[in-house]
């Protein structure tokens, strides 16, 4: 893997080309992305060097898509012709149905492995980037087809991706998206839900402020989300509303120690204890 | 003031004890509780001395009732006759329509003022006691008459809630029971529902877990709020429910966005900017 080409640039973009720097990657990476966008990462030492698309990907071994993902769907739809036989194309969207989907229909010079890095913080754009944003953290690989992981590129980006490090997980995008409607697209319409029936008050203790963190997210990254995971969100929604119902029956009486108890083993065990 | 009662010497009424004594209160703090957490808060320099109820009281001053909720109640159907005449009981209840409702029966020889500090950790029990514990944080005091927190003892106990460095709010026990019922009776019920629901995965990111945090607590202390505030809370999960059916219909389109833009600016103005 001689040259990387970053498309977008900002803090998952610009933090993945840090990371590679720091686990030693020595080769060229290429930068994608608006003219102001490309200044900063240039100014930053975060790119060598900012190219339009048609002349960054004919050079690139490896492609890494971390726009939002609607452009990350258009891109797909228009890359093909320019990348090098035989280049990993793989991205950082936090839906991956559709964008696999996409790249199926579309890419057919490289191979195209689905990813999603489970790592962010309220900062965004380039100037936020850092080499150890991906350290310990899970990074999902959405493979087309199970051997894809096994071909020679899979597995140099995925050493790549060890060596930032996260840790790598593999399996469906079916399953992906299934998981994440539950784990991370739910908690954020719970907390827009909880933000926006809040009174205003100076009642606010500890647990509240927790709990409407996320509801300061701009609906410029969700907006995709939801267009892309619909049908997954849609169910979590279905089940968090049943579970609601039930505990309205149940909340005065002894059978919700019980739900207080599956809930509290389940949270323990999300932290791993 | 020259006694202070505290019933009770968990992590509220220690820390109580501990902001009262760094405050410059030199008067005599009397602890009543179970034998084992009058050893520990004796051992710890909490109190000045553990006694029962019927000894404690009679020379009380100012009583501190830092009890469970359910327990607050029987104490206050208890204490009148060993009440001082003209003494000051108040509470540190997270609900109080049910706590007012009692006292107003049972309380005749002292006046009682309700009060709910919004301070805790999650460690409990007198060990985990500290001074500042409530520096910072609303301290809401329900009088049952609006001119019962002018009076001589209610005023003294106002400063000395002042010097622990909480600020007191004072508002009607109907009024705080409908505002907690939203901003921490059902971010609890939200936070274990998630919980509940919460598949066993590695793709647990930082927002999960901070929706997930309020689901470790522990059910003993939320059974008395349930019971003592289902109106509020039934109301609360109805809204929320509705809520959550109006998300599911329009979080595909554009309408959603709306709801970010409010949910972010109550999430900005209950963070004081």
């Amino acid at each position: 893997m001689q040259t990387v080409v970053i498309a977008g640039v900002g803090l998952i973009g610009g933090s993945f080309a840090l990371a590679l720097r720091k686990a030693g990657f020595e080769g060229r990476i290429l930068g994608v992305s608006s003219e102001r966008t490309l200044r900063e990462a240039l100014s930053l030492g975060i790119i060598d060097e900012g190219l339009p698309a048609a002349e960054a990907l004919p050079r690139a071994d490896l492609v890494f898509l971390s726009q939002p993902i609607c452009r990350i769907l258009e891109m797909l739809g228009e890359i093909d012709p320019w990348l090098k036989q035989g280049c990993l194309v793989t991205d950082a969207g936090s839906t991956k149905t559709a964008i696999m989907s996409q790249a199926s229909k579309h890419i057919h010079r490289g191979l195209f492995l689905g990813g999603h890095p489970l790592a962010g913080k309220e900062t965004r754009g380039a100037a936020a980037a850092e080499a150890d944003l991906f350290r310990g953290r899970t990074w999902v690989l959405t493979p087309a087809h199970p051997g894809d992981i096994q071909a020679a590129p899979a597995l140099e980006f995925r050493g790549w991706v060890e060596k930032t490090g996260a840790v790598p997980v593999v399996m469906e995008a079916a399953e992906h998206d299934r998981i994440v409607a539950l784990t991370s697209h739910l908690p954020q319409l719970l907390s827009t839900a909880l933000a926006a029936m809040a009174p205003e008050t100076s009642l606010a203790g500890p647990a509240l402020l927790d709990l409407t963190r996320l509801a300061l997210s701009p609906y410029e990254v969700w907006r995709d989300i939801f267009a892309t995971n619909a049908v997954n969100i849609g169910h979590a929604l279905e089940a968090c509303i049943e579970k609601l119902e039930t505990y309205r029956e149940i909340f005065r009486g002894e059978a919700m120690q019980k739900e207080f108890e599956a809930a509290a083993a389940a949270a323990r065990q999300l932290r791993g204890r």
